[in-house]
């Protein structure tokens, strides 16, 4: 399959498409949240200092700036954010069955290349 | 005794007197953050969601804007800065013990007007 240079503009999201990416999106979102979470409960077990809430405060407002640049569901942007979900493994293959060939291709492919990037 | 209009630019701070204010200060300071710490635990305990963190995240950035408010360690206004720690329990009397009775004058008047503004 020779790829588009340009596919994101290129790409039409059936309905059913849209379901299965909305759930995905969701679900990854909702297990980084929760990683975030066991992260926070960790730094403040390991700590007997009081001071360590603002350790908390720095680690989750990168942390937000980190999520609201990475999970942003605009069609047109889409296969790019499941490539780096999926190479960060907050969506796995299965999340995305029911997503058309072409776009499983871009994830995956975008997937080795954010691997390769962030290696 | 009448209370000079102006007490704040008045006062003088001995070495000793010094080293009890910054003792209550680092004291209340300890306490306020451990309080603090104990209010995000017993948040991400009470909520199952992950999305919980996002609530810390906010209750943290009011409570350090709160806090950088509220601990300022310059003697022209430390009176009136125990006052309001002493309003709110994070200081006790016994702390400002070894200060001028003028201080602790100050403060308790200071202490009876936050109780009031706040009620």
């Amino acid at each position: 399959m020779a790829l588009d240079p340009s596919p994101r503009l290129e790409l039409h999201w059936s309905h059913k498409e849209k379901g299965v990416a909305r759930a995905a999106f969701d679900s990854a979102l909702a297990r980084e949240n929760a990683s975030i979470k066991r992260e926070v409960e960790n730094m403040l077990q390991r700590s007997s200092e009081p001071s360590a809430v603002w350790d908390v405060l720095e680690f989750l407002a990168t942390k937000q700036r980190e999520i609201e640049r990475k999970y942003d569901y605009r069609y047109s942007v889409l296969t790019g954010v499941f490539a780096r979900l999926l190479a960060e493994a907050w969506v796995t293959e299965k999340d995305l069955v029911g997503l058309g060939a072409e776009k499983l291709e871009l994830i995956r492919r975008g997937a080795g290349t954010v691997r390769e990037l962030d290696a």
